[in-house]
């Protein structure tokens, strides 16, 4: 959504006046970056549903925006303790004013109410969570491509896989890659062999590499997040461990093949858990999040989720189980286009037995 | 502060019950590091001022966690959206409960008021920026020390000078040293040349290297934030240009030497807006602020700051002027220790000019 259809939107939703805070990397509001498709840290976006949008910015990130393009907003000069009140001279007359209840602090709230003492404020982020969740055009092509440069630089890394001597190394790999292509990370990438791969969020160590590894990474691309994970294993494996590997795989194709709009996502996660049968009780996190400008995003795909699929969603797909000894799991990210699944991400389909 | 005189510190601000909310890498609480020496994504430390502090973790984040040592803090496992009810079943009795407004949001406002009905809600993150102002005899080694590598990193981007082609280039170095150290950057380095130096927060680009150039860095060392800027020059300075170098350097020397325990920072401020006469104009920034967990923390050195200095703060001193044409900021790192200021950096006094 850009600037106009939000003004659009909070016309039709009786909100004057809309305020979109970031105040520093530490607390960043995504809508921020969703509105005007630029990292800010410091600054005020003020859209009324009907002026100019006017960034209300301090001294250092001033100089910094003003001569940029941000998709017609204007940028004007604000120090941040008398932010508010540099806003309320520019729009004296508003009632209702919108903010995000999830990112602004109470601090915030309070000063915004020392000025504007007689406005309703109103939460508007649950509503663009939900608008967010349904990509554009312009945001689709930006996934695609995420996607694509994750799937390539995890692709390079498995050529080089016999490289590597631990779990560091190959986030290593997988780091540099990224910053040799001048993308950021969605996320610190995951790379966890054995019993560490249990822990679903686990950070690399010097561990050697053996059994189970699950390689878990993502770019972001103009501001656009992929997340990719695929999972091989260091030795040899026996019988049980081949089994379990092959059945996350069952579980994500069961799940992909049930993708259908208007199809509530907790029916989704329920094919994937059925599809585990007894090995169910290891899989201990939701299925799939949907991907944007942040990492995790609306569609959930959780046991209590009744959000509904719809045309333009992208999130992923990411069954796994964690045994004790070791964790498996296989993620890839896919589009729902004009009601059919598009994979964003080339999905897995064997087992890579690295000796 | 440990976790055991934040308790003390609870009771003697009669608070049953403080909680520091992280909540996703978009919405961390410095604290949260602070009392723990640990990066945390997802989680709540509540911590009464008598009982064992607890930390309250979602999923992911309690397996990452659960074997790991926090202060003496014990990991109690907790759903996100049951957070602040799985709180209330473990401290019943609490009145006053304290949480740092300027990063709680609103929404999880409205969230733990539904719980903890009959609950008074401070605010206790002011008073924490001021403990935090003065660091310990832990935070001051680790300051030291990274303080000491951003030097070090930056005088060997300086040696290698010649090679670099455009501001890029130097960002880049600098950013590949830091992770071949396995440092994470204090924020991302800015690289300014020319005419881009009088913007204070540029972000490098493929300009060619002329007249004079900005650079400012710094790493973080085990969670703590360095911050230093050298100004070089590439071509053939005029008069002016290196008048107004020395001048801003002059403006350090006499700043730093009326830093003084119980002086006001306003008051330091003076002195180096006075030893640049006519150019003050230019300066357009304040002149310093404190290094710890985070890059910008108190003291405060700005024109209307009464924040008095104390020993063992540790602090920037960073002039600068920008005129329209080009910018130039000299910084270094200081401590008071007994008295006496302490370089953490090795402080700038020549003009380097590059042919």
């Amino acid at each position: 959504m850009g600037l106009k259809e939000f003004q659009f939107w909070l016309k039709k939703n009786k909100i004057d006046l809309a305020l979109v805070l970031n105040s520093g990397h530490n607390k960043k509001d995504p809508n921020m970056f969703y509105l005007l498709q630029k990292e800010i840290d410091f600054g005020c976006i003020a859209v009324a549903n009907k002026s100019k949008p006017l960034m209300f910015a301090p001294g250092f990130e001033y100089f910094k925006l003003k001569g940029q393009k941000l998709r017609g907003a204007r940028v004007v000069q604000s120090k941040k303790s008398g932010l508010f009140a540099n806003i309320k001279k520019k729009f004296p007359r508003v009632k209702r004013i919108g903010i995000n209840f999830a990112v602004f602090s109470v601090a915030e709230l309070k000063s915004l109410k020392k000025i504007f003492k007689k406005c309703k404020v109103v939460d508007i982020g649950k509503a663009l969570l939900e608008i967010r969740a349904v990509k554009t055009k312009e945001e689709t092509a930006k996934l695609k491509t995420s996607a694509k440069i994750s799937q390539q630089i995890i692709q390079s890394c498995i050529e080089n896989i016999r490289k590597f001597k631990s779990e560091r190394q190959i986030s290593d790999f997988l780091k540099a890659k990224a910053q040799a292509y001048g993308h950021e990370l969605s996320f610190e990438p995951i790379v966890a062999c054995g019993a560490n791969g249990a822990s679903p969020h686990h950070e690399p160590t010097n561990k050697k590499l053996k059994g189970f590894c699950v390689i878990d990474f993502g770019i972001k691309y103009r501001g656009y997040c992929s997340d990719i994970t695929r999972t091989i294993y260091f030795g040899k494996p026996n019988l049980q461990e081949i089994k379990d590997y092959f059945l996350v795989l069952a579980a994500q194709k069961a799940a992909i093949e049930k993708i259908k709009i208007g199809r509530k996502c907790k029916e989704i996660m329920k094919v994937a858990e059925k599809a585990l049968g007894k090995r169910k009780k290891f899989f201990i996190h939701g299925l799939g999040h949907g991907l944007g400008v942040e990492i995790h995003e609306q569609p959930n795909l959780k046991p209590d989720s009744n959000e509904k699929l719809q045309n333009n969603m992208i999130f992923t797909i990411e069954p796994g189980i964690y045994p004790n000894k070791y964790g498996i799991r296989i993620e890839d990210d896919v589009l729902i286009e004009k009601g059919e699944v598009v994979f964003l991400t080339k999905p897995a389909k064997s087992l890579l037995i690295v000796r």
